[in-house]
């Protein structure tokens, strides 16, 4: 069955390495019968704060304004701006959702931050209850497609920037896990900035031929939330013991996993 | 001598927690003699995303344009915007700066985002060889101060939202750190939201409480860049052995050091 795919694109400029990518995802995903929406956030002057603006008509509680409280019941009554609508619709029908960037200060723009902030609504992506494993988002799988600044081995464990899976981990796991996305691996973009033109040829072609199959790529694994008590918010002791002998044993690798695929990991020439 | 201290405080309303604990770090440290300058983003509608405007007269290359490369040169030639100047002077004026915040998604709102993504140009804030330990905005101090949606149980190591710390490494590290700041330990509300009234004057009698010492406090450590092979970006030989016998003896444990010191973490009562 076709599938429709969203790219969030935040590159202020179409003749950069981002453009390039988010083009060469529409292009490859087309061809095989996707249909592809994009959102330019640059393009389209993307709204970035989150404000009682957000909501059409008057807010509940203005003295004691609470963003996620406020546009949990505008969203329920249908009065989200309409910006805000535009985006969620694009969300619903997507079976796959691209956030293609450059990343700033080991995360994504502001830009791109507001579309998260502003989009993903208490009551349409998760509640209290449907989070993680169950976030209302489930069915859909997402990924982050990226440019650094900094070349690969600075983003090792031993490097100086720490280890890129680290850097990753609020954005994946407490965003788009959060919301229950099947999180694909990411695609990293090494210092495209620092490469010779081959080298950049190359990284693009890796994406494309990667993009072929990223439809039946196997996601990232998360622990389930009914790994979780419900009422401690803790692992359950026998959960704890199964993943205590694995590699990553200690407190945040039992929530990582793997380390990248080295075939996510586009190398630049510099 | 008396101290500078500049918030930028990010909360829509003046009801709200995060205006409280703003207003008691203006109220204890302009009693200790600080000067106390506060950035109100909501109120200044400060403009979040990065865009060619935030540069005066013509950019270098608009067809292929670099934020970071446009801006540094900006910065050299005193062509920056308006409201990124105004931010710097404050900036550079500051001994210590708290990011006064309510988490979302993991992370700062996309308006504070915007703030680091915009203010902390590359030339005034960091250089590719100054950066981290030597950071230029190194002989000042920084720190995090925000209030969560979730239970402090959750963001335990074994909690369902993992380690606070790691949740914290790309800012403090990847934001702070790099531009040189000494790091104070985060303050963290934890769910004031859920709390009683109560729980919610004790969170903040703690936190005036801290701020008695604050200007005192032992920053967080981190690695110094000279551990780091200045070709490779890797950590040298002899620290990685120094370090591997450690407590968080594992890839990122190595950067993360302690855990937060239990006075900082304030209680919520639900």
């Amino acid at each position: 069955m076709a599938k429709k795919v969203l790219i969030v694109f935040a590159h202020q400029s179409s003749g950069s390495f981002n453009a390039a990518a988010k083009s060469a995802a529409v292009e490859v995903l087309a061809a095989q019968g996707c249909t592809v929406e994009v959102s330019d956030l640059y393009a389209m002057n993307f709204k970035a704060a989150a404000t009682a603006e957000d909501i059409k008509g008057d807010v509940k509680d203005a003295e004691h304004f609470r963003y996620q409280e406020e546009t949990r019941l505008a969203w329920e009554e249908g009065r989200l701006a309409e910006d805000i609508t535009a985006e969620q619709t694009k969300l619903s029908e997507a079976d796959l959702v691209i956030f293609q960037f450059p990343m700033y200060w080991f995360s994504v723009p502001a830009i791109m931050k507001g579309w998260i902030d502003r989009v993903l609504t208490c009551g349409f992506a998760f509640t209290k209850e449907k989070r993680y494993s169950q976030g209302l988002l489930k069915e859909k799988k997402a990924m982050l497609s990226f440019t650094t600044g900094s070349l690969e081995s600075m983003f090792s464990s031993t490097g100086m920037n720490g280890d890129m899976n680290v850097t990753l981990w609020p954005i994946q796991n407490g965003i788009l896990h959060y919301c229950g996305f099947q999180v694909l691996p990411p695609q990293v973009f090494w210092a495209p900035s620092c490469a010779s033109p081959e080298a950049r040829t190359a990284m693009l072609e890796g994406w494309r031929s990667r993009l072929q199959g990223l439809l039946e790529e196997k996601p990232l694994s998360f622990i389930s939330l009914d790994c979780f008590d419900p009422k401690s918010f803790q692992l359950t002791p026998d959960v704890q013991e199964k993943h205590a002998s694995q590699e990553f044993g200690l407190t945040v690798g039992i929530h990582l996993g793997k380390p990248l695929p080295p075939q996510n990991q586009m190398k630049a020439g510099c």
